[in-house]
């Protein structure tokens, strides 16, 4: 039981300086983060295709995309794709969302991010998100993404958007 | 079809000088991003419990906690909780995350997050992550992390290590 | 590539006899199937534990507890716990389903099959299902089941329920 | 709050008679029970399609394809197309399955069932099932399926090996 390992990874971004850089950060640095540099290769209905080189400021300790920015990818990319069918101006909540990682990605890897979307209802929506190398064509990740409509909710019920909001609001 | 609002959406966050400030960040900037300000409430065999202050770099759009953000914790958190038993100086390579989103949270929300280990093997090892409101104590998400353990296969066989690092190697 | 191998396991069940017998099989056999000799030991608001003895028509060919029952399962008992909260008469349509193994578990094992609802909305619930020997208390699978409520949704609005029905309606 | 619902619910197949024809049934009789009709389309490096027509005793209480069933065809497709690369006469044993349910699927639909490998490695393998109506093209579930490659290990390493059978042993 590695307790001291433990306490040294989860507390090593809270000393001094550094710190302090990262407390001060803009609203919704978060986004921006992730997503800078995507490129769009595609929009159609119900599909998308992105494309980044993988940066160095998105990179775990083992040199590799990190998992967690990944997962941050499936919910951006497999959102956005909702409103090419529903013409929504949001992409609505995350209900859930998942990924399976099968390979690693390395820093400045062309990689190419694929979503599609398996339903778009009026009340929930379902796309699939898959991540490849560009070059080689391979497959790195495949994750899905499970939304909640709020904006077309709105159209249709007021207690039932009141609900929503209840859920949502902050 | 809004494909124009998908455009903007995508491309927001490649435009002049934020963009250059996001490009020119550090190295492996993401996890101290997402993990600053975090907490240890305890370390047990087992279960690691951490605290933060939900901070305004983590929201998204809508004001609340970013879903992405959310799933980088659970990666960061359920990985964190497998040295509690096996001993390792690493927490192994991400094979599956998920995530269920069944609240929002909201910026200065005081936040704890729970990761317990379901299994913690000689080759791979899965914990679940709890979010809770700390004030009222609600669930906000729940996820699943499932890892395979790299330095723990080390010890056993040259072989499998050199497929492993084949794996994720960057 | 063992095609030979794949072809044979696909059509083993569909050759003579034995395959008639299942082709006259009873109306909705599935869950009978799987549930019988479910027992309850507790029923609460929010919470739901069963118990059973693993049955030898649910092994898979390692003689331990089919994965696919297992999942039908997390399907049964994470769907039946949602009442509990809302009132409702049915437990709605499933959306998503998730299951973690995490050990085997054998013919004659007393098991143990917890539920918990993480949230139930109006219009969507979500629920966990945990799997434990009951002997020594050890989890062998862990799941997450989201529902969709049609029933609750009935009492809102005619749109949305015409709309949920052709979702669901066979 | 319904607990007499809930009750009545789990307990309904616990019944005199036809409980007992069911506790007869015999051993493993749950694969054939889900696999029986399915036909093989196309079996390819990586790719295996099938298909079937729902038949009556697969159906839950709303007379469509029951979610536990799907999940359980998951498992079956998902992991026999991981032999179509590595040559093993076993599939492993499961460590995850995961569907999202996007439609209903009635009975006397053809349906097909298309199962890709994601990865195949020495240690696990990765999986995605699709589900589609065979008339209309139109997707109703979509799955993932990770394995852990019990066969292929056999033959790299005593210890490991004794190390899986602990884990699936029964």
């Amino acid at each position: 039981m590695d307790f001291e390992w433990v306490k040294n990874y989860l507390e090593k971004n809270n000393s001094g300086a550094s710190s302090n850089d990262i407390d001060s950060m803009p609203f919704a640095i978060f986004e921006p983060l992730i997503m800078s540099g995507l490129k769009i290769d595609l929009i159609k209905r119900g599909r998308v295709i992105c494309s980044m080189k993988v940066p160095p400021r998105l990179l775990n300790e083992d040199r590799s995309l990190h998992g967690g920015a990944t997962a941050a990818l499936v919910d951006v990319v497999g959102g956005v794709v909702i409103p090419t069918i529903n013409n929504a101006t949001s992409s609505g909540v995350s209900m859930e969302i998942n990924v399976s990682y099968v390979d690693s990605s390395c820093v400045g890897d062309e990689i190419e991010i694929e979503a599609k979307t398996l339903r778009v209802g009026k009340v929930v929506a379902v796309s699939t998100v898959e991540f490849r190398n560009k070059k080689t064509g391979k497959i790195f990740a495949q994750g899905r993404h499970t939304k909640y409509l709020v904006v077309s909710m709105e159209r249709y019920e007021e207690t039932i958007t009141i609900y929503i909001f209840s859920w949502m609001s902050c």
